[in-house]
This record gives C-alpha cells, structure tokens and sequence, in this order.
C-alpha cells in the first residue's frame, strides 16, 4: 500500500446495503486493496433515519450538515469537525438533520465483508 | 465500548513524540479504552514540518486548513474534507501550509503503542 489522497469525488456513492434511506456510502479504501481498514465517504439527504448494529468498529467524522445518533443509553449530536464513534456490537440510530450531512468514515475491519 | 461523540475541545493536545515542530496531538480513544483503533485530533502550526515512518496505517482527515504529505514515489495535497491515508510501513514527510491544518485522525493498531 501506498500513500494516497482522497476527496468525495473520487468515490461512488451507492445507496448504503440494506436501507431504503437516502443514505449513500463509496469506500475509497476497502478490503480490495490488502490493508486492514476500510475509509469511505457517506451523504445523509435530509431527515433521512438508519438502524444498523454495528459489524465493526466505526468511526464517523462530520464533515459538513449535522446528525444525532442514538444508542441504548445514550444520544449524541454531531456537526463539522465532530466524531461519532461507533463500537462494534452497538445497535445505533443514524438520524440527519434538516440539512443532511456530509461524513467521512473508517472502519476496522471492512464493514462489508463483515456483514456478508 | 459504548458509542461515544468527540470534539476537538475534548482531547488534550501535546507535542507529537519525537519532534521540536508545533505539531499536537490529542488521542480521544486509543490503547487505554479496549478498542482495536485510535481517534484523536491534531493541530499543525503553520509551516511546519514532520517525517516519520508510519508504524501503524493512520488515515488523516484535514477538517481545516492544508497539508500537504510527501512519500518516495509521490506528494498529494490535502485541504478541507480531504482524507490522507498514510499506509504502515511509508516514510511520510507532512508539511503545513502557511494557515496551518486541523486534522482527525484514525490509527489502527494504536499508534502510541506501536511506536514504543
């Protein structure tokens, strides 16, 4: 593997598996290239809602727009700049707000062959 | 490990080990927590410049202002938005541009014991 660079317009976004949200994913990295993360792009249209148990570690960075995210126990905001982390084995609701939402993402190990 | 939001506001940033530049890290989850990754947040003064041999794949995400990361074979620019994936293994040489970066970053394994 070597150093590389990414921007959203280097992925393609597809709608993400098992949702009928407008909520679209496109890795960048993935386990198609050797290494053990993958690292994509994620666009939220507005007030768009997702329930998923986490297959892997997830870590969501805000990059633009804003989102809450609920847990059993617990709910968290999330705009610019901001991280949500999402351990393996929780169950989360995803829910953009008015704007949608622009997010990066990594996960460990690859989100999806862990769900296959 | 239970879902968790960070901001920059809640790490605490120190001089990254090994360096006189004014680059700071700040680790928001990493080795302590359990988890298999590492989260944090770091600030690059402006112009300023750091190589190192990355011990563990560390993908950066420039949330503010511009870097640029050479390797051997090539150079890439990064500004808002814009994700750096720097393999383990690749001697990276980052360099802040003269507004300086905000940056989040995302190390697996954990950086910090990886370097010990």
């Amino acid at each position: 593997m070597k150093l590389q660079k990414f921007a959203i317009a280097d992925v393609t976004l597809e709608r993400t598996p098992g949702t009928e949200a407008e909520i679209f994913v496109g890795n960048a990295v993935d386990e198609r290239h050797g290494g053990p993360i993958t690292i994509g792009y994620g666009r939220y249209a507005p007030n768009q809602r997702l329930t998923e148990t986490m297959a892997v570690d997830d870590v969501m960075i805000v990059l633009a727009g804003r989102l809450s995210v609920a847990a059993q126990e617990v709910e968290v905001g999330a705009g610019p700049g901001e991280i949500v982390y999402m351990p393996k084995g929780e169950t989360v609701t995803i829910h953009a707000h008015e704007e949608g939402a622009l997010t990066a993402y990594v996960t460990y190990p690859h989100w999806r062959t862990a769900r296959e």
